[in-house]
C-alpha cells in the first residue's frame, strides 16, 4: 500500500478518536454547567462507554499495524524521510498517544481507574476533616500506580524528542512537558525560588495598597452582564465560543469552532469572576487559533500543558494585571458599578488588583507567591515518587518548606498538603507546568514586545487584534507539532530562562511597593 | 447457555445501545440550546459517528444471534413461555428495533440519509420561495423510499402485536403507533372531522372573546421567570430535569433523571411561551415517570407517539386551557404582568386562551380546529403512498381539503402543501399522532376525573400531586410495554373512541361561545 494510504487511514482512526474525545468534553461540559443534580449517575455511565470506545479506537490493531508499516528509521520503505514534515508531526504525536495507551495492561488501567475514583473520595472526605491519616494510604496506592506506569512506559519514550527521562518522575513530567526533565526544571526553579522570596520579604515591609472598596457587594447579576461584556472587549468571538458558569473555571473545546470558557461570581469578590474570565480567554485563543491543516487532528492541540498556562497567564497577568489594561477597562467596569467604584481612580484599582498578600492557598496566590506553591510542591513530589521522602513525613515537610518559601504555615493539614486535588488522582508531575507557563510566558511576551513597539499602547486602548495575530503567527500556527522547548526555541531563539519572568516581576513591584 | 444469561447480554447490548443514544441526545440539546453558530459543522460529524457506532452496536451479528436463541415459539428451548412478562415484554420490543435496524440494507440507509438531507434543504429553500415545483422532485423521491422502507420491513411485522399492516403507508404507521392501520384510524377520523367541521361552522357565527390584552408587550426575561416559577408550580423536578430556550421547543430525556424541556419566548405572545412549557411538561412527567425496572432499558419509553402526544396534550389541553387551571395561576401570572394583566379577570382570561380562530397553520391552531388540520394530511399523505394521489396535484387537493375542512384555503403553498417540515424528511404516517393524542388523553380523561372526582377542585389549588400519581400507575408505569390500544384497554377497559374528545369539545365551546 502506498504510504499516502497508509496515512490516510491513520487520519481517519485519528479523526473518529478526537470526535468521540469531542463528544465527551461535550458531556463533561454540560455537566459542570447544566446537568441537574440528579442526572450524575446516568452521565458517569455515558462518559465511560463513550471513553472506553475512544480508546478502542485508538488502540486498535489496525492503529498499531499501521503505525509500524509507517514506522520510522530507514529499514522500513515508508521511512520518515520520506513524509512531508506536517505528516510526520503527526505520526509523532498519534504514535506517541497509542504507546502510552498500548503499554498499560489492561487490567493496570481499570485497577488504578477504581485506586484513583476511591483515592480522590477519600481526599474530599480527609480534606472536609483535616485527616491526613486517613488519606495517607491512597496516597501511597497513587504513588505506587504512578511509579508502574512510568516504568510501563519506559524511559526515554517520547517519539522524536530529546531522550532524556531518566527517573520515574521524569516519566511523569513527560506526560504535560514531553522532553523536559527535573534537572532542567530544577535548575530554573532554584533561582526563581530564591529571589521570589527576597523580593517577598522586601514586601512584606511595604504598607498594603488599598483594597476596602473590593470589600463591597457586587451584584452576581451585573457581574455577568460585565463579564460577557469583557469577552467582547478582548475579542473571544461568540461565533465560535461561549461563557458560561461553574464551580471551577475552565477552557474546553468541543470542536474546532466550538471553544467554551466558564467562570464563577461570588458577591463579595469582583475580581475572582473576571479574571477567571481573562485567564479562560488566553486558553480559549490559543485552541482557537489552530491552523486549517490541523484542525481534526491530534495535533490540533496546545504544544504541552505549560505552553497552554503560559497564553492563559498572559492574558491573565501581563495583559490583564496591567497598568494600560486598567487604563482603558476601568471605566467601563465603573458603569457597571457606579455606586462601589465611581469614585476610584484607575490607578487605585491597578494597584488593587496586584497586591502581593502571600497565603496559603495556591489558587488564591498573588502574581509573587504563585510560583512558590508551585516549586515547594515540585520539590515534595519528585521526592515522593523517588521515595526520598516517606508519605508519612508529607505534612511536617510540607510545613517546613513553608516556611521557608512563604513565611508562613498552615495549622490545619485541610489548608496544608491537603489543599489539591492532583495528587489524589495520581497527577504527579503536573504542577511544574503551572510555573513554566508563566517563564515561558514573559520569554514571549519579551519577543512581543520587540516585535510590537506599541504593545501598551494597544492594550490601553482595548486594541488586541495585533497582538492575536502576532500569537497566531508565532505559537497558535504550531499546535502540537513541536517540543516545547522546541517552540520557545523558534518563537524567542532561546531556551527556557528564568530571567525575563523575574526581571518583570521585579520591576513591577519595586515600582508598585516603591522598594 | 441459560436464559438468563443470553438475557443479560443482551441487556448489556440495550444498555450500551441506550447510552450511545442518550450521549446523541445531549448533543442535539446542546445544538438547540447552546451551541455557537459555527460549531454546527462538527457537530454533525460528532453525532454521525455516535448514530453509526449505536446502530452497529444494536445491528451486530452477536444481537441477532441472541436474539434468535430466545427466539419465541414452542421449538424453542427459550420459548417466550419460560420468561417473565416483563422479559417478554423487553425481548419484542428490542426484536422489533433490531428488525427494523437490519432490514434495511446499508446501501439503502445511506442513500436515504443522503437524499432526506438533500429534501429537507430543498425543502427550506422552497417554502422560502413559495416554490413547490423546486420541491415536487424531493417529495416524489420521498414517497419512493417510503414504500421501499415498509417494503424491506415487510407487512405485519410487529412482534407479538397485532399483525394488521396491509399496505405501504400501514408499515410507516407502524413505526410511530404499533399495531394501528389506516382503517382503523379512518374508523375515528371520518366522525371527528364531521363533527368539528360542523362545530366549527357554529362557532363562525358567534362574536370572539375579548383578547386585546394579549396583544401588548411581555418581557420576554419576564416571561422567562414566569415560566421558571410555572415549572414549580406544575410540579417539574428541577432536581431531575431543566427548562431551557430553543427556536422549536422539544422535550428530551438525557438519562432517566434528566429530563430536559425547552421553550420559545414572543414580546407580543404570551401564550405561546406558557402553554409550550405546559405541553412539553406533560411529555417530561412521562419520562420521569418510568418506574425503576424499566430504566436503561428499551422498555423506558412511551407506548407510541400518540401516547406520548396524549400526556403532553392532557396537560396543555384538559388542564392548561381549563377554567379551573386559571383560577388558580391568573393571581400568580398578574403579579408577573400586572400592567398588562392587572385589570382582567381569571375568567377574561380563561376565555381568550381558547378563542377559536381556523387559521391555514396547523402548528398555531385552536383545540377545535386542530385536528382537521392533522385529518387533512392523513387523507393525503396515504394517497399519496397509494399512488392514487400523484404529487403533482398536490398543492391543488390540498387547497380542496382546506376549503371543505376549515373553510378556508391560502394562496400560497408556503402556507399550505410546504408549511410543515415531516414529508420533506420521509415522515410519512406521523401525522396521525398528534390527532390519535386528542382522542386517548380524552378517553385517559374520563377514567382519570371518575377515579379522581376532586379532580377540578385540585387543579384551581394548584394541587397536582394526585393527578400524576394517577397517571403514573395507570400509564407510566407501562413504559413502552404494551401496544397503544392494550394500554388503552388496560387503562380505560374501552377501545378507541372518538366520543369523550367530542363530548368535551362540544360542551366546553357551546358554554364558551353561548352556542
Amino acid at each position: 500500500m502506498e504510504s499516502v494510504e497508509l496515512l490516510e487511514k491513520l487520519h481517519r482512526i485519528d479523526r473518529e478518536y478526537r470526535h468521540l474525545e469531542k463528544a465527551s468534553a461535550v458531556l463533561q461540559w454540560d455537566q459542570e454547567t447544566n446537568l441537574p443534580p440528579k442526572g450524575v449517575e446516568d452521565r458517569s455511565e455515558q462518559l465511560a462507554l463513550l471513553q472506553g470506545i475512544a480508546h478502542e479506537r485508538l488502540t486498535s490493531a489496525e492503529t498499531g499495524r499501521l503505525l509500524t508499516e509507517l514506522g520510522s528509521g530507514s529499514d522500513n520503505p515508508y521511512g520518515d524521510e520520506k513524509l512531508l514534515p506536517l505528516e510526520r508531526n503527526f505520526l509523532n504525536a498519534l504514535r506517541r498517544n497509542y504507546d502510552r495507551a498500548v503499554k498499560l495492561p489492561p487490567d493496570f488501567v481499570t485497577a488504578s481507574a477504581r485506586a484513583e475514583g476511591l483515592s480522590q473520595a477519600a481526599w474530599a472526605q480527609a480534606r472536609r476533616n483535616n485527616d491526613f491519616a486517613a488519606f495517607l494510604p491512597h496516597l501511597k496506592s497513587m504513588i505506587d500506580f504512578a511509579r508502574r506506569k512510568s516504568a510501563y512506559w519506559g524511559f526515554g519514550d517520547n517519539g522524536d524528542r530529546a531522550q532524556k527521562n531518566q527517573t520515574p518522575y521524569d516519566g511523569l513530567l513527560d506526560i504535560y512537558e514531553p522532553g523536559m526533565s527535573a534537572a532542567d526544571i530544577g535548575a530554573v526553579f532554584g533561582p526563581l525560588r530564591d529571589r521570589l522570596v527576597s523580593l517577598l520579604k522586601k514586601i512584606k515591609l511595604c504598607p498594603p495598597p488599598d483594597t476596602g472598596f473590593l470589600n463591597q457587594e457586587y451584584d452576581t447579576a451585573q457581574q455577568a452582564r460585565f463579564n460577557q461584556r469583557l469577552t467582547d472587549y478582548l475579542g473571544f468571538d461568540r461565533n465560535r465560543g461561549r461563557l458560561d458558569v461553574s464551580a471551577h473555571p475552565f477552557t474546553t473545546s468541543l470542536g474546532s469552532d466550538d471553544v467554551r470558557i466558564t467562570t464563577r461570581y461570588f458577591p463579595h469578590n469582583l475580581l475572582s469572576g473576571i479574571f477567571s474570565v481573562i485567564h479562560e480567554s488566553g486558553h480559549a485563543f490559543y485552541e482557537m487559533g489552530f491552523p486549517l491543516e490541523l484542525r481534526g487532528t491530534c495535533l490540533a492541540d496546545g504544544a504541552s500543558m505549560a505552553f497552554h498556562e503560559s497564553q492563559s497567564r498572559f492574558w491573565e497577568n501581563i495583559i490583564g494585571r496591567s497598568r494600560p489594561f486598567w487604563q482603558g477597562l476601568f471605566p467601563i467596569l465603573q458603569t457597571y458599578f457606579p455606586e462601589q467604584l465611581g469614585r476610584i481612580s484607575p490607578d487605585a484599582f491597578y494597584r488593587a488588583v496586584n497586591q502581593v498578600q502571600p497565603g496559603l492557598i495556591r489558587v488564591d496566590a498573588d502574581e509573587v507567591s504563585y510560583a512558590l506553591h508551585i516549586i515547594l510542591r515540585f520539590e515534595l513530589e519528585k521526592q515522593l515518587i523517588s521515595g526520598e521522602l516517606e508519605p508519612e513525613k508529607l505534612p511536617a515537610v510540607w510545613r517546613e518548606y513553608s516556611c521557608e518559601y512563604l513565611g508562613l504555615a498552615s495549622e490545619t493539614d485541610a489548608d496544608g498538603v491537603l489543599q489539591d486535588v492532583h495528587w489524589s488522582m495520581g497527577s504527579f508531575g503536573y504542577f511544574p507546568s503551572y510555573a513554566l507557563g508563566n517563564l515561558y510566558g514573559l520569554q514571549i511576551a519579551k519577543k512581543l514586545r520587540t516585535d510590537l513597539p506599541d504593545f501598551e499602547n494597544a492594550v490601553s486602548q482595548g486594541k488586541f487584534d495585533e497582538i492575536r495575530i502576532w500569537l497566531g503567527e508565532n505559537i497558535y500556527r504550531w499546535g502540537h507539532r513541536l517540543s516545547p522547548a522546541d517552540l520557545l526555541q523558534k518563537i524567542t531563539g532561546e531556551k527556557l530562562s528564568v530571567n525575563p519572568f523575574l526581571d518583570y516581576i521585579e520591576a513591577k513591584y519595586t515600582e508598585l511597593y516603591g522598594l
